[in-house]
């Protein structure tokens, strides 16, 4: 028998000891567990950022791996608390549109949604502002002991979703927009590597730079120079070979949902 | 049979080997345990900061667990290393505090102490420096194979407790002060709960904020806007919907031992 | 039969989902392995600052430890991806320089390295950016099923090494650099404890300050002041007592390859 995994992915941060006391609950009922963190520096409530990250790395884990992503600006409200049962995964969230972009790409065909309501798998004196300690945590680590999700609520059939930034198709040009920037200062557009497949991309332009050719690495260019190819999620990004695109082409980060990447036929 | 938990509080940060060679240490000893992250965040050095955030935590790890708790600016010179043994949990540090506020919780009853001195269970060629590496990783590793605390050292009846800021109650109202500012910038007091289950406060105030209610959920306000309320840990905390309290009230860290916080009759 | 460790150092930083997948790709090979970081922060590229880390801790950690070692700026060039297997452990990373310090330590007697070829063993759909969850990830997994490093390409006799600062010894002193600077602003040399055990040092100095002892711990001078003393990692340190060296000297981290640290007789 396969030790479970439960993978977490949070706004947490690691400077306070909140992902430490998720762990601690999750032991505290199951110690027969693998948890892995995805990342704990979402920026505050940053719903779409979460959404991305999960989106670009939950088809790495094992079949059965039980996503926990609490990224929960409404914690304490009547938002509800949900699980998601695919053909592959468990995803245990808030619900708030944290699952958007996974299940567009899943698709919403095979999948069981459960409102959480059972308070018998939840801690008593569950707090109004830490729902990740109190709910989703042993929510999770239940699961992990039997893969039953029937047991926590009941069936629903429909969540939120977040609106998605549109990828737009002229005559002329497919536009696209930033899922995310990452540390290395990569750009990750929403361009999915399809597109160029399917079509014949003479000039790729973000900002003032235009780029006629898709590199197949970061060395392709010199170092220091901004360049585009295929980065490892399998959409199209903006690097600079040893450098920084971000800081290249001066973006805040907090502007990234302004920024459109052409790529022109 | 479970499998022992050992979980780390420390000032070591999240960029040197420090915390990795820690594992590295205990997994050497003791390849069946599992090692859960409480925080490396501490501010170096910062006592005070480490009892809070083991008192906030210690209660969701499973019973047995080995909490090692690391911040040490005294390493190498006579400053004692103990093992203090509760009913339900052991807790291993320098004695220079770190226990403080949790022993104050859990009551000096049922407690044994033992002040770690048997050379056989710390690693050979102890640096003055890095004990928790040469020292109190390696005890956790040995105390979680057989949870016999007597082989390390001899029983003593006293540890060293810091200052704690008192909470005052006068005719006309209840002062505390901050145990904690998180990542969110929530300020967190050592004001219970229970303060306000007893009494009628009918305003709390801190700075130059006056606040006439306590808020159940942080949505209870408009975004952007300060409230208090019941935190997770059990303490009055004031923060700010979608946003940051400690900004909001330009709050230095460094300043936080001289904030008052009053609750008014 | 004890559980096999992988030992991750990287320079992915924590604010990415790059950590996390590979523990998944890991995971979803063999679930029965203890994954510890070393470290993630390593500065963008910085394969010297990964080489010392990986130096400084390496022998903390079990036998038969895989260490996967990604600080990997020519990902998707014509680098080679290199397993190297020492008496007691095996080393994973692109060939760049970053063992260059533990095999100058360990000798190159009795190692054998493998040129990592064998398409089997990566993830198909190789990425040509992010090697370390599509390579050096799934052949650490694959190796901690049987440790047997033939199957994953052919024997090649030499890797790259980076240079490695000298250690000069002339009539009057003995001059080192700097290995690394750490979170406490502690100044890691390259001089070994045998220095000083194998000579009479007078007076240890870097930059404007001269130090003419050698401390047994930080609190053998007064709180805020410099002292020098042999670190954690059996080399010269220069610290402050409950502060800061780098601050104190006033060195930019980019500078750590110009300082000079002399050992005068």
């Amino acid at each position: 028998m396969t030790k479970p995994t439960i993978a977490l992915l949070t706004d947490f941060g690691l400077d306070d000891y909140y992902v430490g006391v998720m762990k601690g609950v999750i032991t505290s009922i199951n110690t027969n567990v693998s948890i892995i963190d995805i990342n704990h520096n979402i920026p505050q409530g940053n719903i779409r950022k979460g959404a991305y990250q999960l989106l670009a790395s939950y088809k790495y884990f094992p079949p059965q791996t039980i996503f926990v992503i609490v990224i929960d600006p409404s914690v304490g409200t009547s938002r509800k608390a949900i699980i998601v049962k695919t053909e592959e995964y468990f995803f245990i969230s808030p619900d708030n549109g944290l699952l958007t972009y996974v299940l567009e790409y899943l698709g919403n065909d095979n999948i069981k949604i459960i409102e959480i309501s059972n308070q018998n798998y939840i801690l008593s004196n569950k707090s109004n502002t830490f729902h990740g300690r109190d709910v989703f945590a042993p929510i999770s680590a239940h699961l992990s002991l039997n893969n039953n999700i029937e047991i926590f609520g009941n069936s629903i059939n429909n969540i939120v979703k977040i609106q998605m930034h549109p990828i737009i198709k002229t005559k002329n040009f497919i536009k696209g927009s930033l899922f995310d920037i990452d540390r290395f200062g990569n750009l990750i557009t929403n361009i999915p590597s399809k597109v160029f497949e399917a079509n014949n991309i003479r000039e790729i332009s973000i900002k003032e730079i235009k780029l006629e050719n898709l590199a197949k690495t970061y060395n392709d260019v010199k170092t220091g120079q901004i360049l585009a190819l295929i980065g490892s999620s399998g959409y199209l990004e903006i690097s600079v070979n040893q450098g920084n695109a971000q800081n290249f082409l001066k973006i805040d980060y907090n502007d990234i949902d302004s920024l459109e990447i052409y790529c022109k036929f």
